[in-house]
């Protein structure tokens, strides 16, 4: 779980950065149980289940850890200091309630370290307890922002050369367990459930040091065409309708995603369904070749939207509320979460353009659920300076 | 992922006297893409990756979900509706950034299902974003509330029937992952290092169904002395000195802990270790044996460090900030969370009491790690009218 301190170096001068563009004098992430990257992130995956990650501008980074899990703490190579130093037991012994209690032991901790009043909390934690505690801050004279997103979801944004060796390494492993699917596809489909497919998958993932944090989609037919619905483990392997295999395994010890899908047929293609594949695989190719960075990432949503509507497949651009054609964004950030920016929706909101150093989806689909009928393909991408490089092996065909 | 519908109904129950109870007229529990207990157990584990449960008072659960996910939304049992039956896209396209959003689509949810204005979002919810939307509510004439803790939290407390079995099965399967580590101990410990032990136990644990949420503890001489040390993989295994394996699993499927710790020592065992590990043993069975439902859960803390203090070792009661002696509280509530209530602090603020129905772990220990020592002994526990009744097979002793 440990990452180098140099390998991070980029990111957290991201964040810096960040935070001054915002005007953001220090920067909370608390975990409570529920590890989430912004806490992994933030201290190079802190093998806690409780404590508090604190950056005030122009300072490392100090993790702040209970007395009995001292030795990890220490372990993450970062700074770092006990709750004892900030009078936990006497603030948590006086105070009348915890939002109370931990409002002035953040209290303590920011005056400690010389904090500015701005601060933003981040990170996923729990909500009750934390509109408690934000209120208690500002009540102390703190001022919470109560911005759009975390900074650090932002800065976590461009990966290093190290992330992207992390979910590289997924990626090469992925691919071995797709290939294990080919081969049980190619040798005995007329034996298999959709259930044994993906009792395969999941060992698949286990053995080669992954989890497999939300269940992979091994979707056939009409289940093919609802993009995440998850597949009927009980049904029979069936010939001559698509498999959607939508496979996100996560390394065990770094917690970086991969996320790929391929789209299989065994038996006699029928003509549909070899038109709607090549179709997609066009649209994956266009929108693949035509990927640059600085450019806004909805346009490349605009582009695959323009491409099927001209060949009349619906898409949620001209038909709202179409579940039949093309039903879903084009793709979408991959790192410590399976998705992250950039996002390539068509809101007014959305802002963010595909930069060097992004890692995400190519992953255009079409799904016509009443013709038993789903197809889409995805890679991993990483973004150069010329255009996207894909961290997948290609082959694309319809035959495992 | 599928609970059914009847063996919920008691703890909803208490969901919603808890609602009545402080005046609550809706809750509603995000989910964006970091799975959490809440939004687990309000939805008999949902498989969504994005989604909204809303209770309000007086009716049944509903479950909001995007249209990719309509499947699984379908599967979970719940009543739900889609994004788009309250204007999801029209509110998006329209707002100005992601906290107005959320808030006007929120406020058109609660408008709709006619809910009074005191709201409560619970669980764990990316923070920044989820403060914006408070304010945003509260623009809107909704009352946000802040209190200590999810009422869900506190409705999760004490299980149901088939909560009880889910986590006996999770019991029984980490008892056989400890009896092979038993059986490795006794037959090659000469040739053991700690990562090939946790190796064995991580491959155990997967192969029976489970998944290892957290790194298991095994840790042994100096770093069994410090409670959360995950122990030092790279050292060969120690005759002489004692083994902490701390392990706690939970099930694949649906998301229940287990909680077990065994101290074990091969070869000859010195004699402190020999009265140390007595004196726990004794604490584990005086305070298994006294423990009563309606009494405070605070009280067996009490009786532990009474019980040890008079033996002359220290505790964080009468020396606080020591990291010598008995360092923790002496047992956690188990579920969905491997944490959860009853808390046994002595805090002044900890009026939890242990219930009919609550799961939780009795786990007294002492550390010296200057001493190369520690000692912890634990079993997981249902609450009977009578007393407690372990989910465990026994078996203490230092002898693997």
């Amino acid at each position: 779980m440990l990452f180098s301190r140099s390998v991070l170096r980029p990111p957290l001068d991201e964040l810096d950065r960040l935070m001054r563009e915002h005007a953001i004098d220090a920067v909370v992430v608390p975990l409570h149980e529920t590890m989430h990257s912004a806490f992994r992130w933030m201290t190079r995956g802190a093998n806690l289940t409780k404590g508090f990650a604190v950056r005030v501008a122009g300072r490392e980074t100090l993790l702040i850890a209970y007395p009995m899990e001292r030795d990890e703490a220490a372990a993450s190579g970062l700074s770092w200091r006990g709750v004892a130093d900030f009078d936990h037991d006497g603030i948590f012994r006086d105070a009348p309630d915890p939002p109370i209690a931990y409002g002035r032991f953040f209290d303590r901790i920011l005056h400690d370290l010389h904090s500015g009043p701005r601060i933003s909390i981040e990170g996923h934690a729990p909500l009750p307890l934390y509109l408690g505690i934000a209120h208690e801050l500002e009540k102390l004279g703190w001022s919470v922002v109560r911005h759009a997103e975390d900074l650090i979801q932002l800065a976590r944004k461009r990966k290093s050369d190290w992330e992207i060796a992390q979910i590289r390494s997924v990626g090469e492993r992925t691919e071995q367990v797709i290939d294990g699917v080919r081969e049980i596809l190619r040798s005995r489909a007329g034996d298999l459930t959709i259930g044994d497919i993906k009792r395969f998958i999941s060992a698949g993932i286990v053995r080669r040091g992954m989890i497999e944090d939300h269940e992979t989609i091994v979707a056939q037919g009409r289940d093919a065409g609802v993009p995440h619905s998850r597949g009927d483990a009980s049904a029979p392997f069936r010939e001559s309708v698509p498999l959607v295999i939508d496979i996100f395994p996560a390394d065990r010890a770094t917690g970086y995603f991969f996320d790929l899908t391929r789209t299989f047929c065994v038996g006699p293609v029928p003509d549909e369904l070899r038109r709607i594949h090549a179709d997609v695989l066009d649209a994956f190719e266009k929108a693949r070749d035509a990927m640059k960075p600085g450019t806004p990432a909805s346009s490349y949503q605009t582009l695959v939207c323009n491409l099927f509507e001209a060949r009349g497949y619906p898409t949620t651009r001209s038909n709202p509320g179409t579940t039949a054609g093309y039903v879903h964004a084009l793709g979408h950030g991959v790192g410590l979460d399976l998705h992250e920016r950039p996002s390539f929706s068509l809101a007014a909101t959305n802002d963010d353009l595909v930069e060097v150093d992004d890692v995400l989806t190519i992953e255009p689909g079409l799904y016509f659920p009443d013709l038993d009928l789903g197809v889409r393909i995805e890679d991993t991408f990483v973004v150069r300076e010329g255009g996207v490089e894909t961290l997948c092996r290609g082959r694309y065909d319809l035959a495992p």
